[in-house]
């Protein structure tokens, strides 16, 4: 505390105190008394940052293009303050169901995007449109979906003849799918610990801790902001590089990362990003950096060294993309609503595609969407790369969403064969899809192989359409399945 | 266009202008006159490179270790000027099929190693003994070889009984094989667009986009430099990171980085790379870099700090390279010549081993070359390691090539037999060899696992000759051949 | 020679020079005047180490908590002079077996850990109680483990109906397991070899080149500090780095790099730690660096700024670690004693677990103990995370181990049923357990999956919980195994 005081020297004018020349709220001023000692890593993180530097007030007078801050409605007793813990852990105490009394104040543990939409307003409203603020329930209230999550996460027993299957717990779900989908937060109760300061009081969460882009909060919205901007210093730099989309766009059903790192604009990337600028705002294309992020290409304000605009910013992540190539089960145009769970098939099946991979249109972005989407992307492929190129680019990678799907088929084909023989038992037997070795495998064909596939050809990475996790699976799957088939059917066709 | 006549002042004298103090040839003014608004990616980058700030003339000033270019005869007109767009996208009209007319000028689209090789043509020779700039042929033309990539790229459908495959289509083999291999860049036509500076033809290009190391292009030549000097900075320190080898060398076929990254190599890299120096020439070891990329193995004019030479640069990458440990089927000496097409072993297939590993000597290198080449080699490993060291390293790697093809040998056997007992269709039969379950299987055997082996006993990482694609699969495959193949015979033996 | 006198101008004062200010000793000049043009690398990595520009002496002289150095009683010698090539080469003569006469020096070449004790007496005390010390007689002397090693490492031929197993050999095992663990080097006689300074004799070494963790060295000291600290710098900064520890610890066995790559902690590294210190000692969270690397967790001394000790720096890896979550086959408390070969589980198996997980007490650490370690590792948790934060992520991994142990508990049971049932070979018939296809995927199933669902639960990286070789795997495994008893017995269950 004494340590602090020497280090961190306030002047008090009327609840502001300034610290390195900068106005610190007295409430966020009582907060850092205590945290630097007994969180010192974040504390030292967020003084760091930008918004340790910065009042509301000042980030708004930039011009526009350079400003990070989109409310015009700053209340005035936020805006002459630099962002403290104050400023976001005490906003709105009464939505907040975590709140809690601590040292006098009305403090929420678990700080949201309606928290941070009181300055970044615009962000917070594109993210609502973004899948992934529906990531949970997308997941979780989907019953194709979440079957296939039981069949992961759920505990399997052998009982000396079959496997049994558990549901899946909340533990195992936090510890896998939901990680990146991100849990449902919910006040369990509240408990007194004894700490440096004495005994205190906290909320007790379930599924905590956790960051995922759907995350339900305690304040009922969705998502977490820190899922890219990480605490405590929620910096613009991170989020521009690959490594923060890397921690849930690595895995064999999402390989997006990998595909970035063998692509040229990856090895651009990886050999001279040091020298780069990722934090200057506007995001100046072929100054601040000379290869594209997966930030570049999804998200940023990009402007050429003129000032003019080759892409605004979007927190909606598939507004310059047309085509959902995360294929459940199939490719497709993009959803049109964020909440995929309102779909249905004909099939009446909750999937944007019949079993077959007809896309179920009315669901489903219109061709004009596309093409306006498509032509986003395309300005900003063009900053770099002539017409030819690019029209090049996405014809192969059309033709590959074609043949992605028609492998998928294939496997699709085959497993229905193996239902129809009996197998396996499927949807007409009321079982589930997922818990037999040849379902498993018809999964990993459109979930693994078919995916890598047409992330590879997206961002041109070939190694994934190739031989890793690519092509080279789908066909020997095909044959795989085949052959389980026919081991099962005794040899019988 | 007035912000780049802002930023960019020049000032006009007998065709040459000057930029930032840098004579630019008037026809390149003209180019970024437009582009600089049209392209500013490149543009940008272009500006910042190397290319952009010194005139060849001024290049072959430098002493004889210095240099960065090795043509004693560029013509006068280019040696004055820095290297622009124009130096590269106009020269040699008549020789590129892909020559429009564009602003009164002769622009071609592909720039090649033709074009490179006006300055730089000592790289561009050695390059034309790179096994890589065969890659196109090599594969294409290699009927057993093309047979895998059909197996791989090709479509296949089920028709209730068989799998069905197709020939593999351009648009996929540009996804996946011949990313790397290169693409057949031709001249389909000349279109007209409507562009922001009015209407405009252009040519049109089959096999485009591509920066495949074996690229055939509309002049003829093959490869691209740009495979390992990025567009439009053509950077040598690029080239000097592994990033840039990944894009090709990563895959489960050829897992040369990943073994670099889990090598001692590759841990001091990724743990101080950003205090080296990567662009000064010659490359001095143990000032500019502390533990080896792939280049100052393979490819870097190496010198230590007193000027000696320790390694000669070179561009044919197998210069230090005594076998091709990539096995098609098995390890061998490394070929005489690069095109691999003429190759003929005893049964007649172009492969450089017999199908049960003998080599086929008349078409590799001599014993005396081996030993040329390990020695080359060994005085790279010798500027920081001992005599006893490097003996014992060679040593466990040559045992480790043994190894690997007597474990592919026992791989073969058991097909073989397959195709005895009619298990499976093979050679004898006129059928594919990639067609069938136990086939792919042996395919794993030398193209992942072996492969891996020998690159994490080359470059000591051994992850790769352990349990991530190693030994663990080698072993594991064997076992799994011999039960697919008693499951197919039921029970038979 | 000569450009080394220039460069490197030397004042002789009573057997001490003078290089750059720093005192090098006499011998130490005589080794560098050869070797700065023989292994000119190794010497310029040293000349910018610590090492080269620090005495003994000046080191103790340092405040406690910024000292690396950790004896008191270094002789006088040694104290004086900064640690160059003799100091370390030369030490305890005849201790070495590998030390031979050159140029009138009694050098030994494999540096060992007694040696650096010398100056560094408590880190190398810590490291005799680290698991990894014993790495090589705990996987050679364990006879279940080795069994392993003979499956994975032994050549495989196959004699037209079984396949036949051979022991693994000393050079394919250095490749592959005794990389990480260390390989036994012994001096099996000396060789005289023509060099640029004429004829000399060196010794000839088996297991050589080896940097693994449990390398029994001449001396009959065991490990290797080059592991970590890799010659010739010798750098901390280094060793804090994950690259470094990705060498071993990045495989499917044991996948904790790739796990932290895909944590928001690698996200925040991978963005940021080109800004941070990584050479400040004592490491100051929230200045020096803002997301733990492996060795902030688990190994360095880690203070906040105002010098308060947040954990202690310890060479013993599980210090702060109570539970092995590295299974062998079950994720257990950690053993006691480093040394592993001493346990012995109740039907006599060199195991710390049951071949059906209750964990052999006896062998394994008290409750008491874990409590200890997990309250360290807490409190570094604690540095940037709540209470309610790290108890939620323990009670999450908690849940996992069970979890991971139940799904290997259902693989055994199928193994058990397979050899009662006479499908596969197993322990009651004396046969190894790890050569038929139903054992091997029974060890992907803990040594795999468990282990990386383990590792993603430890460090939040949820892909390799997931779909990443995690629990999509440990349960499709299953299914395998089950379908592969299935096919075996004739469809007869």
């Amino acid at each position: 505390m004494l340590a602090f005081l020497l280090t961190f020297v306030l002047l008090l004018l009327g609840g502001v105190a300034y610290s390195g020349g900068y106005p610190v709220s007295e409430a966020t001023q009582t907060c850092i008394e205590c945290h630097s000692e007994v969180t010192p890593g974040i504390v030292a993180d967020w003084r760091a940052s930008l918004h340790a530097r910065i009042t509301p007030e000042a980030a708004l007078k930039k011009d526009k293009l350079s400003r990070e801050i989109s409310s015009s409605n700053i209340p005035n007793d936020l805006k002459k303050v630099v962002v403290g813990c104050a400023e976001c852990h005490t906003l709105n105490p009464k939505l907040h169901k975590d709140t809690f009394e601590h040292n006098g104040f009305k403090v929420h543990v678990v700080v949201t995007p309606k928290d941070c939409a009181v300055c970044h307003s615009v962000e917070a409203k594109q993210y609502e449109k973004n899948l992934m603020s529906h990531a949970y329930a997308n997941l979780m209230n989907n019953p194709v979906y979440h079957g296939l999550l039981d069949s992961v996460d759920g505990l399997q027993s052998f009982d000396g003849k079959r496997l049994i299957y558990s549901k899946a717990d909340v533990h195992t779900m936090a510890d896998s799918c939901l990680y990146c989908h991100g849990t449902k937060v919910e006040v369990k109760g509240f408990v007194s610990r004894e700490t440096s300061m004495g005994e205190m009081k906290f909320p007790v969460l379930s599924g905590w801790p956790n960051n995922g882009v759907g995350r339900i909060n305690p304040d009922g919205s969705m998502g977490s902001c820190a899922s890219c901007h990480p605490r405590h210093s929620f910096s613009i730099a991170v989020a521009r590089k690959p490594a923060t989309c890397a921690e849930c766009h690595k895995g064999p059903d999402v390989p997006a990362y990998k595909v970035y790192v063998v692509s040229k604009h990856g090895n651009i990337y990886y050999s001279e990003h040091s020298n780069w600028n990722f934090k200057h705002v506007p995001w100046v294309l072929g100054k601040d950096f000379k290869a594209p992020t997966c930030a570049a290409c999804h998200a940023s304000l990009l402007v050429d060294e003129y000032g003019n605009v080759i892409a605004e910013r979007t927190h909606q992540m598939n507004d310059r993309i047309p085509y959902r190539i995360f294929g459940l089960i199939y490719a497709h145009p993009h959803p049109k609503s964020a909440d995929t769970t309102i779909i249905k098939n004909k099939a009446g099946l909750p999937l944007p595609t019949k079993l077959t991979g007809e896309p179920v249109s009315k669901f489903l972005i219109s061709p004009a969407e596309i093409e306006k989407r498509r032509k986003r992307m395309e300005k900003v492929c063009m900053a770099c790369h002539s017409t030819g190129w690019v029209e090049g680019q996405f014809a192969r990678f059309e033709k590959t969403i074609k043949f992605s799907n028609d492998m998928t088929l294939a496997a699709t084909k085959i497993l229905l064969k193996a239902w129809e023989k009996g197998a396996a038992k499927g949807l007409d037997k009321g079982d589930s899809i997922f818990n037999e070795a040849i379902e498993k495998m018809w999964v990993e064909q459109w979930l693994f192989y078919a995916n890598s596939v047409r992330f590879a050809s997206a961002m041109a990475g070939a190694d994934y359409g190739a031989f890793a996790n690519g092509r080279w699976y789908l066909s020997k799957n095909l044959q795989k399945m085949l052959d389980w088939l026919s081991f099962k059917l005794g040899g019988k066709k």
